[in-house]
């Protein structure tokens, strides 16, 4: 297989995690006999500091024609003050909209291996496998106006969907619930809100032509709650844009690591982007500490979805495994007696069990 | 001290719990020498039954001349398919509005005798106390237009707030730290929200006024992590209304039960609402078995903030302490070896105590 990668490195922790990526990568492809070939383009605050914007033409180009794409990670305190269009983050949400992007997908189970590391007690966690599907493209971060009004005394933001952009990630969530346990969750805040009900609605129209999935609703509220007190109940998530950002991150706490999380963003003909769940984490950039691991297995999803690869992903999923089964961490989930490793180290470590 | 208060049980367990909290008063009455008579009306979906409309102008009316409301609980499932305006929900979400009752305050700790029921792990929750501070009268919640558009194909909320909403949010929030640890935690998605960019400018404006007091800000969706994976890192959290409402109930599950929890709804006069974190919970009303213990400590938050009885609050909340420490246990709560007491039962270990 010949595929051409763009690759986004970004900011912060951004460069030193992708490194990592690419080097799995390229293992995978010398061992199958693939070919992949990198390209890579600025994107966030580096796009920023170089062009001054966080989403160059030439990398939208780029994304645009891509099978697939890598993301690090964006942002960072340098580019806080600037304007809402002149800030890293998007760079980000102008890559997700313009390639039609709206299907994000956050696999999140606790790691056997890592169990000690989740802030919760370990009978909670243990048998916990979801998969959250955060709409990516609609919702209160597109919807317009998004603006001071009344002279700078008042301000607006806008939460808009239309029925389709709720239909398509509906029976996106409806097709993977198939493939998993077959059990949907959605989560909304029908008591409130005009466009939770709607969503209500094409949950419960779409339910009709997917008899064997087994559906229930729960409010966002209600949600939060639930998924610290019975994370193991869950099978797949569907969520809207803001409630899927805040439920998938407050879902990380089960791994015990945000830096374990990978995530994968679609549209229906198989293109995709894939990036960590984490952040920049620009108090750590550049020391080489940082855990490689959600990148990794972003690049994993990467195979599996855009590419079909499954049996190389599952490769690269075993790999990561077999590597916290030998107590190697690095420092943000090292705990005692563990052996403690850099980003570089990890990563031989990872393409060693492969 | 002579108090009329407005009572509404509203549905499901609301009823049986605001029969503990008015026993617990009367004992607080009789002890001190107070006299507190309540009056009793209908909210949510008992109103719809009763009137057709959730929140009756009667019971309005004798709110919006309340110096106190106490409230149990409002839905259900019976409610669930009526029109927006035709919800309990509505009834509670009129009420709040009307009353002007913008400061929702919602401490959270960890009661030492309850750790075990925590999923989190005890040396996690243990030292955590925080009061998370919701703007509980704009945002999304009340924004309008709030309606289908397209000829119903898509479907808008809107998140409207007036620049003086926040500062007198903000301003309840750096008065509250400052009685307490003096530390500020503004929760908002200003890489995103433009209201949330104006809220945070807000809240670094503001600081000049209360020097004493440190702040942060941190993402809603970094805070829904942090919350579960340091939760003794908070003092006094301050956000928006939808925020505020999916953390703290996120925030509950430190304590090991939504059922302990209290809340008060005030506005700058004294005046308030006080209800329980808890809902209405359906599956269990009638059966004595609800815990009143949210709803008594809602009822001690009205003495301390409505009438200025520390002293009484303070007796009927080391109560509970007390009666937790000698292991009854409602059956939310009943781990082996607790002794578990009914809804009734619970109530007079409380007076009991006092
Ligand atoms: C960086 C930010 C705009 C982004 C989001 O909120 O979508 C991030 O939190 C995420 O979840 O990918
Ligand atoms: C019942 C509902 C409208 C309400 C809210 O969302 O405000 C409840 O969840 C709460 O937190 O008091």
């Amino acid at each position: 297989m010949d595929k051409q990668i763009i690759v986004l490195p970004g900011d912060g922790i951004g460069r030193e995690i992708m490194g990592s990526a690419k080097l799995v990568l390229q293992s995978v492809a010398s061992e199958y006999g693939h070919r992949f070939v990198f390209h890579e383009h600025l994107i966030g605050g580096a796009a920023i500091d170089a062009y001054g914007t966080p989403l160059p033409e030439e990398t939208l180009d780029a994304c645009m024609q891509a099978d697939a794409v890598l993301l690090g990670a964006v942002g960072g305190p340098k580019w806080d003050q600037q304007p809402a269009d002149k800030r890293p983050e998007a760079g980000l949400l102008g890559i997700r909209k313009a390639m039609g992007l709206f299907a994000n997908l956050r696999p999140i189970k606790g790691f056997t291996s890592l169990l000690g590391a989740s802030p919760l007690k370990q009978e909670v966690v243990s048998g916990s496998d979801m998969l959250i599907i955060r709409e990516l493209t609609g919702g209160i971060y597109f919807g317009r106006p998004s603006e001071r009004t009344d002279a700078g005394n008042a301000v607006v933001d806008t939460l808009f969907y239309e029925r389709q952009e709720i239909e398509r990630i509906v029976d996106k969530a409806f097709q993977s619930a198939r493939l998993r346990n077959k059990h949907l969750t959605s989560v909304d805040k029908a008591n409130v809100l005009e466009s939770s009900r709607m969503w209500r609605e094409i949950v419960k129209e779409k339910q009709k032509e997917y008899p064997d999935v087994t559906v229930d609703h729960l409010l966002v509220d209600a949600a939060a709650m639930k998924l610290i007190t019975q994370p193991d109940q869950f099978d797949v998530i569907v969520t809207e844009n803001m409630f899927g950002d805040i439920l998938s991150d407050e879902a990380s706490v089960l791994t015990g690591s945000l830096g374990m999380l990978p995530s994968a963003s679609l549209r229906t003909d198989g293109v995709g982007m894939y990036e960590p769940v984490h952040g920049s984490a620009p108090d750590i950039a550049g020391k080489g500490i940082a855990n490689p691991l959600g990148m990794i297995l972003s690049a994993a999803m990467m195979l599996r979805y855009s590419f079909g690869l499954e049996q190389e992903a599952k490769e690269i999923e075993d790999a990561v495994d077999t590597v916290l089964e030998q107590s190697f961490r690095t420092a943000d989930l090292a705990k005692e007696g563990d052996r403690v490793v850099t980003t570089n180290e990890m990563t031989e470590r990872v393409i060693d069990n492969m």
